[in-house]
């Protein structure tokens, strides 16, 4: 219940105020380009305050980038039920729209992180956390793929189609974010199919990689992504 | 010819060689855990000659990767011959045998640059000169692909393709490096494959891509890398 009173907010209450209001700040534009006055204007305190609750721009980026790296691997969890093809588009919708409302911010940091560190100190460290964190949510989206692929030792290709397809899922995520020349739902369609196509090639060579493609085409509905994508395929055929 | 008469070296010759003995050494082992002190044991000279051709570890070890993304980038020219299936497997080979060559520093570098700044500058301008050599690499291999594919005013969606899929190439060898738990030679084709599907899957949707897959492929041969592949996904189809 509001009083009309502006109370005072607590330690911890104004800390996470602090990381929302910068948190959008990065994610507009290059948080190189973000300065403490705007952080500080934006959350409605004075600058001195800012550095009440962290000592630098960069401590309060890398909380920014934690409150973030947070909602994207909660991003990829999704129920284990229904077809794969269907629970993989949900999750790339909400990948994809992550990446919209992040946007520069996003490119800035894994364009080998940003380089926040005017006036503060090497950016060595900056660049090991936001690699950890960047990792972090890799293993995220690796550990809910192997889970939905009822999977819990992979094989070494298996490892490396899942890991090199979030690799891909980024770096096109990245490209896309350069102009926005496809339309957004057309690319979360195309990186399920890309799934399905790169699996299908390490399948096309190793007898343990098609037998779990065939077990999850098998339970592919006929009007599916998967189904869709295979009819065609095989119209494209020579 | 000769002498048998140990000659003084001239500046640039011994510039080249100390590029040369560093970057076999940033090669071989993480960038940070090279010293100025091997290099200058290595090349067989003084630790003060070291610096008085070079300032510092950071700028050999730049004037290394500057070498390192000349040799990469030239292993993507090939000659405009023959089944572009065929072209791109010698362009993959090459490309995964400079990845073997270059293991430890090829690691180091993609995954954010090496932190080579232990009491030198800040890493910022390190990190910009290093993402910019990446990105000259990228391009190279970009104008590559497209001037093999015939083409010069790529539609965004084929672009899309070439850059994801070099994306994919890089971290694919990347994730190779550690632990090499599948073939080299197995790799080599599987990129040529995936660059084939991820085509594909952009041509299932779009009439402009689908007539480039098609020209493509009426160039391959029946016992080419794109055939063999055809025929083993057909018998993979439910």
């Amino acid at each position: 219940m509001t009083t009309g009173v502006r109370r005072r907010m607590g330690v911890e209450e104004r800390r996470q105020q602090l990381i929302g209001v910068a948190l959008d700040l990065f994610s507009h534009r290059s948080p190189d380009d973000v300065s403490i006055d705007e952080i500080a204007a934006a959350a409605g305190i004075s600058r001195p305050l800012v550095y009440h609750y962290f000592p630098g721009k960069l401590s309060l980026y890398e909380a920014a980038l934690r409150r973030a790296a947070e909602d994207l691997a909660g991003r990829f969890e999704e129920p284990r039920e229904g077809p794969l093809g269907e629970r993989l588009l949900r999750v790339m919708g909400r990948f994809l729209s992550f990446v919209d409302e992040h946007g520069p911010g996003f490119s800035a940091l894994m364009r080998g992180g940003p380089a926040v560190s005017a006036g503060g100190p090497c950016a060595r460290e900056t660049v090991s956390t936001t690699t950890a964190l960047i990792d972090s949510v890799r293993q995220a989206a690796y550990d809910q793929i192997l889970a939905h692929l009822g999977v819990t030792e992979p094989p070494a290709r298996l490892e490396l189609v899942v890991r090199s397809w979030i690799s891909l899922a980024e770096s096109t995520a990245l490209l896309w974010l350069d102009g926005r020349r496809i339309p957004r739902a057309e690319l979360e369609r195309q990186l399920v199919h890309d799934f399905a196509a790169l699996t299908a090639v390490s399948a096309a060579y190793d007898e343990e990689m098609a037998e779990l493609l065939r077990a999850v085409l098998a339970q592919e509905p006929a009007d599916g992504p998967f189904a869709e994508l295979i009819t065609r395929l095989a119209a494209l055929a020579p």
